[in-house]
Formats: structure tokens, C-alpha cells, sequence
């Protein structure tokens, strides 16, 4: 869409047209599907049988994106509401003949738009979880590699009890991998045809209708509608949703990078080559541009997923006004969504993990966090009350004293815990809980969505 | 919630706060659900054995919301962060004794509020699936009995070709009841349980977690979910755009109904008793209150969307304002849907259909919309460019005289039909192509989702 | 900006860029106030001393455009985070020597990129106000024809009392030439340099560095903020909120466009030249092209506005994420601004008002708008509950048989009455209170407006 | 608002209805405001002697909310479509005789409510200002007392150079001040009062109407709007943005607040009384309660901004949806706005700030940041470009080597700067730029807009 095509370059379009979902959202992607859409439904005539099949082929064979030019068309869409009109017009002159009669025939200008709207979606939506399924691969290593790596687990940006960062990761990828799938999924059945005619009744195709519209999705590649969604637009809300959705994943793991890599937190790194992040005179800062790229991004989806939703109130059987108004937000949110989760793809390609800082910080709350462990450890001796009560005490006097707490509860449990014990139950690699077990049934589930996706969707 | 628990009254409560679904997103709901939370973990303590089954069924007795003070615990709130602290509190102070000791034993603040979040959304929008599914049976009557009925279809608010009130009611069908069925769907698969305390590692639960954490969902009737989602929140934003979806489409029929409503329009009214909507001194004046009603309530939806989709980047384990920020716009979002759910099928109760002026406006058009039938019919005689050429002919002089079409096009077509065929042919109830097929698709899909729906969710 | 460069052309350029916006956002128009802010501040060091004055007219010099390739910069910017890195490397190889020590000294990229903001929202702004200030005049003109051209007052889409259509006008252009107002004004005061370098301190300035903010603001051309404002977003909120009111304005008088062209109502129509809009076999259809794009310009708004809200929540002196994430939103915010206004301006350009189709349906209602008059002006001899009592009984009779409301009246006012003097009453002409006067104040205001904006801000 | 009553108290209102805003926004406080609207209409009639004086007194007398349930109006106003209806009908019955004749006289049901919503805008919005302006003191103590006191400077939450906490804090103020005079700015100029009748024509009224308006909008305390604002909302809007932005403000120092109260950063930190944010076990554990609240309210802004953007598109002369919308919305954004705005108070009351932890941060980064300022010192000496190369190396080598940067600066500078004259360089106490001046720049503005406030609006 020209609207954006500066995704694919321009000024801006090195952070807000990253990876391949600039070409797929652009004038010629555009372009493209509604071709795609004029020859499918040329070529459903043919096998209804309302024209010869040699006319579908000229029909097909002209629909060309290089034989139009976009910008010709989107001004004089500025005439007839819609680049449809005049597409079909110099689409007609360009085949000629006889082949050039049945052109766009019974069809109104919404069906080729809305079909063209789903085939950008299904093939800029396939980009999206391309990367994002890129990025999963990177993040099911990291769980792999880091499922016991402990790492301080933060409520409200306070350190609250260890976790690992393979559990982080693991998380990471749960709402990225979730989001993608639930994407694939809605364009895979909610992706569909649009074929209604003018009105929605199909009525200049006589009694053929029903069979053209099942000819149409089925050579174009797209889902068959029960019926005319002309203003039924809860298809273009769910492909909405879904790339918030991917928005929110991918917003989710890059603002945790962003915080990980505070310089007084230090925990991860984007590493990049020459010129990216780093400074020769700034060692400390390393800026992790991929990861806040990813945020900006996925923060243009929560007001455009707005303006589709709002879009939804359509009025009688073409809308005045809320079905244009989807052009420009859904390419934008497809762009914005592939852009998020390439540049979090990036982000990761460059993470340096840094567990020996992971470790440095959760020892500076000087075991605290593990005080809770002591009195679950005590408890069936001394009953929980009592327990609770002489942890308590211990933790104030450590806290009041500024002496270490390992030292101080050896004190206080004197005889019934030597510091050895005390050592042992305020290590944090000790109190990991499911941890551990959590990422294995991450990485399962990973493995399992994996091979779905190869031997289903794209195998 | 207490937020919005004017739903159930107040000043505003009467049109935001329609039908059933105050009383399922106000104070007391909220209060349950968090109760029954808290109830249900002590049942899975006792199902793992961590806590005798007397005590478990002790908790499970206190946890009445008719035992706590919502107002207290709100102001108590105020100091936790959120009201399960002190809910937590005042419930162990009433259960006293070693039943108390393993109260909340493993879970975090936001495991009970977010399964609690859960409750009410499953409560709540089966309260909107209810107001829907009245709705939907009312236009299933409404498809069938009008699938013949003739009137204008509307593109750009400009008559066009004809279609019939039954499709237009079957529209206002497939995208309320595919929505809704589409909630219902979300809330089964999605609306999961939330179990993984302080870090999200079920640390406290040693080896235990895993099957607390199966118990809990099954005691509490939610799904289990694969990890701790405290900060994966893409659940959260399903049921968002779920329940933005029925807004969509409630707002799509309730437009539509103020259309067709208009004084000049008049083909649907609503009528209702003494004192709602109609005037004795302006007879002509029939508001359409509840369809109003029910665009104000759904105009909500796009906008708390946009601040669930936001709301899904929430810092490491445990977000610093944007899981808070979830509360009030999802318990919102609940209540504008119900809202607008029961205000439609309060329209459609009040809805009266008027056949006549919808004959009446389509022929105030006279009979041009039906020109390109004419059209078609000549062509296999003339030639489409020929046939094509007369028609147009026909209808310049038509329109610049202001004389009769039939007449002008009798005339322009002598020899080739008559008076009668062309009167034939002008006939919009001869034209209205797939609309009865396609009524008879939708209320086959209507019957399949009812039986569906009373077999499987709610049999 | 790249991103929307399409809006100068392109598939959907003609809709969504339309009018002179496309220049002033494009991909041209950020290079070009990039290359001014960096100009504006070498000429600034000179004022203060900093630099000699030839370096900085090299470095002014060298500020063109047309010097640089936007594709290029915008991949490179992929790597910095921004395109101002890249273009600083670019303008110092291009300027080079001596001159080319001193660029963008004393400034981080933000200031460049925030000052630039500033200009091109002061360009595309005046745009904005240019399109809006024609659709104003032509509003005045409109309001100033028809100040007492009669036609149906509706509410909630129901005729209720008689109102004008200048009046209606009226409306409109308050709302219309208000917001714009409101655009100039912030964008006056608002619109503000950036100067804070690294940090927001201004340090490697010295002690120059006030002196320096006050040159560079007054050499840019842009209001001098009293704090740097990297991280206090209100001026973009303020100018966001500004564009927002005017897409509103527009949208509302689209919207009513929209609803007065319906073939059922008639009363305006969109009068374009060969293929716009009209169609010859369809000479009842005249889709008001225009109004529908420009409310679909208008929709995609509060989407954007609620983008660049939420993005005043930035990070410490620079933010990671939502400052980037102003670009796109600002950019398409401004576009679909001066686009809503542009193709109002159009839609009322071609706009053709029917007073006959406006009195006709008012004259439809059978003057039962009216009877609320009658019993006023009986009241004082009657009283006020006997005339209401008289009235509302000859308005049920009318309503019940359907008989002429006027020949029922004077029938029930016998002696009261006569029917001319009925006539008199139920005319509308004559109940239209104070239309006529606030249809004069509002042109007034017009006026004043207009004269203020010639003699100040562009004169 | 009863929708939001529970703001006054109920689960959430400790939390989402803070400080004073929850009683200006609930049931009472808009039955007040209608009543107060209806009542100051009587005397307007009164001052222009339509009715008699006494009657007007008696009106007035009778407009207390409590002689009014609020709960039996919200389920009168279900059938309305509005609570003004049987607000009016209950209270000529209360009223009763010859002075309940004329009791909402030339007025509609909307007059009273875009009234009321104006008079509870100017009252809330007074506890908006308030609340902002009492944190307003302490951030301008803040910002006196720690002028001086040096911290990192953080850009993407990477440490940049040096600032000083007196800046951070006068940056915070600005952002706050700056919005809070703005929106009582906004309420002053553009909360008007509302009064057009049926259709905006104020016939009824006859020659009376601009009389009347006038008197109104002086008895109410409102300004006088030029036209009726029916369907133009341009005065919404403003309001509602400017709350956005007090909420943009409020989320920005709050987000700084919980970065720099994070474990590892620590240079803040909420202290309140017992059970508030610590835990005795967990002593490192300081949740910044109060902040997180603010950003969890300041949350809500967009998005209902957003619903009352899109609002602004009303139809004809009353609104078939969108007026009703903006009810819940206004309400919630007040709420929210005043929420955040009284959180935020509560915070920097408790706020703690360690001077020691932002030096030490500072120290951690070893003095690169200040790397730049040692090439400043040199290039008069060495020219630009080899003292950029001496001190680069330098850098390079202290980062590769890990030895201390200002022994290494030393022994590379040999015979240009001693070791001493290194560390001055390298004191970021002595690289603070204009920051001290800034913040007293950012006082005196403080002070002026205090004596201002004090003089003017509230004095």
C-alpha cells in the first residue's frame, strides 16, 4: 500500500519496515492481490462455465502487477472511492477482445478489495510468523541452555524470589509462539473470499451464484464465507486481534530485554557489529536498539486495533467511511507486527546473557528472598508459628545490623541448623520450585508446535 | 466491582448496566470469584494432601461473600496494591485454627486475582452469550419470516440494487451469533486458572506444584493452563477482543436500525409501552431508544480494547500498573458488552417491520436500480455492447424527463419486449438473486449453532 | 516520511493523501526539517560565538535535500536507532573541512529529531489550516444563503423541530474553523526547539548553553521551551489532541453529509464531474464520495491520538521505545488531518443543497413538530394544562385516522382558531426561534476569524 | 456517576479512586450537577421574567440531591434513553403547583446533562488540580533540595551523563504543572453551559432565547457558548485531552519512580507506614505501591480518550449513541485522572532519596561517560581530532584491561594533565551543564504559576 510502501525504504523505513514485511504490505503486494483476486474470479467463471477457459487464461495473463502502475491507479481512485474502479478499467483495455467482457463480472468493487485485504494479510501475515517463528527458535535455545541458571525473579521491579532465566526465556516464547500460532490459525480459517455483488445478493449471476463464490475462494486461495461479509467485518477484527496480539508478545520480551540490559542490571546484551548500540568512548552503554526498536513497533497496535474494532459498525451493505477506513490501519498493523517481531528476532540474535551478573544481583539482597524457605524448613519441628517467629527475628536483626543473614540465622538457630544447612537452604539454585520442570513442558510444547507447523501449515 | 458496581443501579446503571450483567461484574461478583479462588486451592491442597480435607472444607464454607465487607477490603486495598491481601487476612481471622494455617499456602496475590478475573469473565459472558443468543433467536424469526421481503439494499447509504429483510436480519445473525459463539469459545478454551506464586516457580510447593496447580484448576473449573501466565497476558487480550467483536457486531445491527429507523426511512420502528421512545404530540416520533442504547454501550469497546491490548507488556514477573490497570477496564468491557448485547435484543423486541415502506422506497427509485437487469437480458439477442447501449439510452431519457422508466424503455425496446416483460424485469422481487439461498444458508447455521450450543456448553 | 510517502501518490495515495498533506509528511518533508534544525543550529553557535560565521553558512549550505539519499539514510538509521546519526555522518562528509567540525555540536540526535517533529507538524499544520480555512469559507457562504432555508431539526435520527440549513452550515463551521483555530494556536505556542543535548543538561555547551537555545529556537523558527522536553511529551500530546479535534470537526460534518445524501432524504447531494460519484444507469445513486473519504480520513484518528497519549509515558532523559514510536503515529495523524479536511473541502465544493427535498420532508411529519407551538401560543387563554389537554387530543385524532393534522386542529380549536391562523402556527417557517440570529453570530465569528488570521498569523 | 460510584468506596476504589475525585464523579455528584443545572435554569428564566422570582427560589429549594434516588432515575432513564427525563418529571411533582409549570422550560433532556457534565468536569477537574498541585509542592521541594545532587543521566535505561536529581524532579514538575494549568485552564475557557432546546433553535423560547442562554450560563458558573454545542464537541474533547495529559505526567514520574526504586538501582524508594510496600522478611523488598497505582490509573487515559475522540462524530442535532458514550467515559477519565494524580502525591510523600546510590551508580559506569569531557579540555591544546584519538585510546584500553580509566587517562596524557586534574575531569559534579540552572528556571516558573493560581483561580 503506497500508503506505507515506504516500509520497504524511505527515512523511516529501517525501523518501522524491518525484515520482509515491507515488501508484502507495499503498493505492489497490494496491487498483486487485487490481480490475484480479478484473475480467481475470471477463472471461476470458467469453471462454472459463463466464459471460455482461454478467456480466464488472458484474463490470468494480464494480471500482472508490472503491466499497472499504482500511482496512476491510487489518483484516480481519488474519483471512485476505491483503486477497484479504475483497475478494472485499464485492466479491461489491457486484455481487449472479447476475453474482456466478462472481467470482474458480477462482482462489486468491495469483493476484490476485501479478498485483496485477506491474500496481503495471509502473505504478510505469513512473514510475521516467519520471524516470529525465527525468534522462537532463538528463545527455546536460550530455555534449553539457561532452564537452570538462576536469575532473581522481579515483582513490581523489585527482586522477589530466584527463577531462571530459561523460565524467562520459556515465557518469552510462550506468548511469542502462542500469539504467532493464533495468528496462522485466523488467517487459516477467517481468511476468506469475499463475493457478494452489489448489493450482497449475487443477484447478476442468476442461480450460479452460490457455485462462482465457491469457485472464487477455492482458486484464490482462501477460506469460503457462509456469507457476504461485506459488513460483517468480525473477520478483519479477529486478524486485528491477532496481530496485537503477536504486538503484545513481541512488546513483552523486548521491554525485559530493555530492563535486563539497564546498565546497573547488566544481565543481557545486544551485541551487534560496528555502529550498532556501542560506543567506543561509552563502553558501559550498550544500547539495545533492536529491542527497543521491537517496542515501538508493537506500540503502534493498541490504537490501530482500536481503529479496526471501532471499524466494525458498518452501516446497511456498503459503509461509508468505516470500510475505507481499514485499508491504511490493517497495512499498518500487519507492518507494524512483522517489523516488532523482526527486530525481536534481531534483539535475541544479538543477546548476550550474562549469569554471573544474574547471580551478583540476586546475591545482593543478601538472601532475604530465601528467608521464607528457612521457616517452611523448620516448621515441622518447631511447629509454623514458632518458625515463623524465629526467622522473623533473625531477618530483622540481619536487616537492623547490616551483618550477614546467614551468619546471623546460624545464631539464632543454634542447634537445630549449623551454617552448613543455613548456607544450603539460602541458596537460591535450591528453591527453584518447578522451574526447571516448567521449561521442559515450554520446550515440549515447543517442539510439538514445531513440527505441526512443518508438516501442516507450510509443509 | 465496585468501580462499576452501579451497573446494578445508579443514576447511569439503567442503560450501562442492562439486563443481567451488572450483577456478574459488580462488587459481590468480584468478591465471589476471588472467594471461590481461594476456596478451590484449598480443596487442591487437600486433593494433594497438603491440608486435611476438613480443613480445606472449613475454608471453603467461610469463603461466602456475604461473610466480608467489600468497602473495607477496598480501603485495605489501597495499601497492598490489591485486595487479596487483606482478603486473605480478614478470611484467615475468620477461619481461625489449623484450618487458617494454609490459607493462600503457595499462591501470590495475583494468582487469586487473575483466577478470579477469570471466573467473573466466564460469569459475565455467559451473561452476554445469554443476551445474545435471545437476540439471535429473535432475528432467526426475523430472517424467515422476511427472507422474501423486498427492500433497498444500501451502498453508501445510497439505494442500490435490491436485497430482502431477511438477509439483512440474516447479516445481523451470522456476525452476532458468530461472535458470541466465538466468546463462548474463548472463554472455554482460555479463561484458565492461575497458579504459580511469588516468582511464578511454585517454589513454595516444592514438588508438589505441578499437581496443585491440576487440582486447582479442576476444583475451580477453569482451564489449566500450560505455564504461570502472570505476565503472558494474551489470554486476557483474547477475551478482549472477543467481547470487542460482540460489541462490533451488536453495534453493527444496532446501527443499522437507527437507519432504517429514521423518519424518512421509517421501515423498522421500535415500539414499545407508554412512555418509552414515543411522544402523543409527535406521533411521528418514534426514538429508537434501545438501539441508541446499545451503540452508546458498544461505542465503549474499542477504546478498553486498545487498553487491554496495551495493558499485555508487563514487566518481568510480576507488572508495576499495567496488570492493575487490567481490572477495571476488563470489568468494564464485560458490563458495556452485556449491555449491549441485552439493549439489541431489547430492540429487536420492540422491532416492528414495515414491508410497505420498504416497497415504497425501493420504488421511489423508479425501477433504475433494476436497469442492469435489462441489460443482461438483451444482451444474448443484441450483443452486451448494443444491449448495453439501449438501456443507457432508455434511462438518460428517463432521468432527464422525469417520465416513467418502464414506459421510456417499452418504447426504446419495441419490438424486442413488451410493456408487460419490461415491467417483469423492473421487478426488484424478481432480482434478488442468492438472498433467499443465502437466508436458508444462515438460519441452517443458526439451527446447527443452537443445537450445538444446547448439546454441548449449556446441556 | 517514508512510512506514508505513498500518501503523494500511490495505490491508496489519492484517498488517504489528499491535498497538499502528502508533501508536507513525506519522506522530503522530514529530510528537509532534519536538515533545517541542523542548519538552524550551526547558525546559532555563530550567533553565540561558538563557530565562525562562514562555517556556519557552509554547513546551511549544505543542508539541501537534495544532497541526500532518503532510502539510504533510512537503512542505515536500522543500525543508530535513528536517522539522525546517519544524516550527521552524511551532511559532515558532505560539508567536511573546518565547517564540518562543529555539526550538530552541543545537540543529541532527539533534539534534531524533536525539533524536526516541530517543523513538520508547523508545515503539514498550516495545510491542515489551508484546506480547513476553504471549507470554512465555503461554509459561511452555505450558512449565509440558506440562513432560513427551513428543514427537518433531527434527533436521535428522528425529525424533530424545524431548524435551517444555514444554521446546520453554522454548525459545522463553528466546529470546523474552532479546531483549526485551536491547531494554529498550539502549534504556535507549542510547537517548540529541542536543545538538550546527551542528557538533557546541555553540558559539553558550557556555559553557553542557554544562550545557545534561545539563538537556535529563534533561528529554526520555533517556539523556545523553558526544559528541555525529551521526556515531557505534553507538546506532542497537545498538537495530537489539536489534529484530533479537526478530524472530529470533519468527520461530523462528513458524516452529516453522508446522512443528508441519502436517496430516502435527499436534501444534499455531491455534484463532481464525469465518473465521480454518479452513474448514468443509476441516476437516483450520487455517492458522496467526497464526505466518505473524508470520514474515513477522520476515523483513523483517535486510534493515532490514543498511540501518542499513551507514548507520553517515556523513560528517564530519553525513552526506549515510545519516543520512536511517535514518528509513524505523528506523521499519519497529520496526514489523515490535512486529508479529512482536504476532501471536505471537496465534498462541499461539489455540495448541491436541495431546499425543496428539505421543506418536503418536513412537510412528510404532517406538522406535528409544530403542535408544541400551538400550545404555547393557546396557553395564555387557556391556560397552560387546558391548552395541552386540546392539543394533544387533536394530535391523537390526526394520528389515529391519518387526516390532515391542521384541518383536525381547527376543528378541535373552533372559536379558538381559524384555520388560516392553524396554518400560520404548524408553518415552520415561522417556529425557528433563534436560528436566524445564531446563524448571524456564528458568521460574526467567522468574519472575526478570518480577519484575525489575515492580519496575524498570515498576513 | 453511579457507573463509577464504587470509586467512593467497593473492591477497587481504594485503588482506582483515590483521594477526593471518587465523590465528584459518583451518583451524587452528577445528580447534583443536574440538579444545580436545572435550578440555575429557573432563576435564568427568573432574571429574564419569564417566571417569577419566587418561583425560581421554590425550584431551587427543591434541587438537593438528597430529595432525589438516584437508583429509581437509572431505572426510569433505561426507558428515556437519558436520567434528565424522569429527573424532571419527579421533581415538578416535588415542586408541584403554579412553580412547577415552567421547570426545564425551553430546554432538552441534553441541555441538562452537557451542563451537568461540564459542572462535574470544572468540580472533579478542581480535584485533578488539587491533588496535581500538591504534589506539585513536594516536587519543587524535591527539586530545590537535589539541584545539586549528581546522578546518571539514563538514556534507553542506559547511563548517559551525568544529571542531577533537582533536574529529574523540575522535569516531572513541568510535566505535571504544566498539565494541571492547562486543564484548569481548559475547564475555565471551554466548560460552557449548554441550552439550545429541542433542536438547538431555542424556539420555544421565542425572542427570549439569548437572554435566557446568557443568564443560564452566568447562574450555572459556566461559560457562554457562542452556538449550542449539541453535536459540535470540540469542548469534550479538550477536556478530555487535557486530562490525558495530566495522566501522561503522572505516568512518566511514576514510571521514573519505579526504575529508580528497582533492587539494583535504589536511588529511590516509597516508605509508608506498616504493611504498606515492605515486609519484614523481605527487607530489600520496598514496593513502590503508590506509583504503581499512578501508572496502573494513568493507564486508563488513552483508551477513553480515544472513546470520546471518536464521540466527537455526533449525527444531525442529537446523537444517536455517541452522546450517550461519552457519559461512562467522561466519568472514568475524571476518575482515573484525579486517581493518578492523588497516587502520584502519595508517592513523592513517601518518597526516599538516596543520594548515595545515584553516586555510587554513577561510579559503576568508571568514568566514561565524562570521556567527552576530557577531549573538550584537550582539543585546545591537540586539536579536535588527536585529542578525540588520545583520550579514545585511552578508553579502549581501560575497557579492555578493566583497569581504573583515570589512572589510565593519567598515564596516557603524560606531561598535558595530571593525575588530579584527570580526576576533576572525570567528576561528574563538574560536568553538570546548565542542569543547576535549569531547575531554578523550572522553580521560578513553579512560583509564578503558584502566586498566579493563588491569585487568580483559587484565591
Amino acid at each position: 500500500m503506497s500508503e506505507d510502501d515506504g516500509a520497504v525504504g524511505g527515512l523511516f523505513g529501517g525501523i518501522f519496515g524491518r525484515g520482509g514485511i515491507g515488501a508484502e504490505t507495499g503498493d505492489r503486494a497490494w496491487l498483486r492481490a487485487l490481480l490475484d483476486a480479478e484473475a480467481a474470479l475470471a477463472r471461476a467463471h470458467a469453471r462454472v462455465g459463463l466464459v471460455p477457459a482461454e478467456h480466464a487464461a488472458a484474463i490470468t495473463a494480464a494480471c500482472a502487477p508490472e503491466n499497472f502502475d499504482a500511482e496512476a491507479l491510487g489518483a484516480a481512485a481519488a474519483g471512485a472511492g476505491n483503486p477497484v474502479v479504475p483497475l478494472v478499467a485499464e485492466l479491461t483495455g489491457q486484455v481487449g477482445g472479447d476475453a474482456a467482457r466478462r472481467i470482474h463480472y458480477g462482482a462489486t468493487s468491495q469483493d476484490i478489495m476485501d479478498t485483496a485485504a485477506m491474500l496481503v494479510s495471509r502473505r504478510a501475515g505469513a512473514v510475521v510468523t516467519g520471524h516470529a517463528g525465527s525468534a522462537a527458535e532463538r528463545l527455546a535455545a536460550l530455555a534449553d541452555e539457561h532452564r537452570e541458571t538462576v536469575m532473581a525473579g522481579r515483582t513490581l521491579l523489585q527482586q522477589a524470589l530466584p527463577t531462571t532465566f530459561g523460565l524467562v526465556a520459556a515465557g518469552w516464547l510462550a506468548g511469542l509462539e502462542g500469539s504467532a500460532r493464533h495468528l496462522a490459525d485466523v488467517l487459516e480459517r477467517r481468511a476468506a473470499a469475499q463475493l457478494g455483488g452489489a448489493a450482497g445478493t449475487l443477484a447478476s449471476l442468476g442461480a450460479d451464484g452460490p457455485a462462482v463464490v465457491a469457485a472464487f475462494a477455492d482458486e484464490v486461495g482462501l477460506a469460503q464465507p457462509e456469507l457476504p461479509w461485506h459488513t460483517e467485518r468480525g473477520r478483519v477484527a479477529d486478524v486485528a486481534a491477532a496481530l496485537g496480539r503477536v504486538c503484545g508478545a513481541a512488546g513483552k520480551a523486548a521491554g525485559d530485554v530493555v530492563l535486563l540490559a539497564q546498565t546497573e542490571v547488566g544481565e543481557v546484551e545486544e551485541v551487534a557489529g560496528a555502529g550498532v548500540g556501542g560506543s567506543s568512548t561509552l563502553p558501559h552503554k550498550r544500547n539495545p536498539i533492536a529491542a527497543v526498536s521491537a517496542a515501538a513497533c508493537a506500540e503502534q497496535a493498541p490504537g490501530l486495533v482500536s481503529t479496526l474494532f471501532a471499524a466494525q459498525v458498518q452501516q446497511h451493505q456498503r459503509a461509508a467511511g468505516p470500510w475505507h477506513a481499514e485499508w491504511p490501519a490493517l497495512s499498518r498493523l500487519l507492518k507494524a507486527t512483522g517489523s516488532a517481531a523482526a527486530w525481536l528476532d534481531t534483539s535475541l540474535e544479538r543477546l548476550v546473557v550474562r549469569p554471573g551478573a544474574m547471580r551478583a544481583n540476586l546475591a545482593a539482597t543478601g538472601g532475604f528472598p530465601m528467608a521464607e524457605r528457612v521457616t517452611t524448613d523448620l516448621a515441622p519441628e518447631l511447629g509454623r508459628a514458632q518458625a515463623h517467629e524465629r526467622v522473623r527475628g533473625a531477618c530483622a536483626e540481619a536487616a537492623r545490623t547490616g551483618r550477614d543473614l546467614a551468619e546471623v540465622l546460624a545464631a539464632h538457630l543454634d542447634g537445630l541448623r549449623d551454617r552448613a544447612e543455613v548456607d544450603a537452604l539460602l541458596d537460591p539454585a535450591g528453591y527453584l520450585g518447578s522451574a526447571p520442570a516448567m521449561v521442559e513442558q515450554a520446550l515440549a510444547g515447543h517442539r510439538a508446535a514445531t513440527i505441526e507447523s512443518n508438516g501442516g501449515r507450510t509443509g
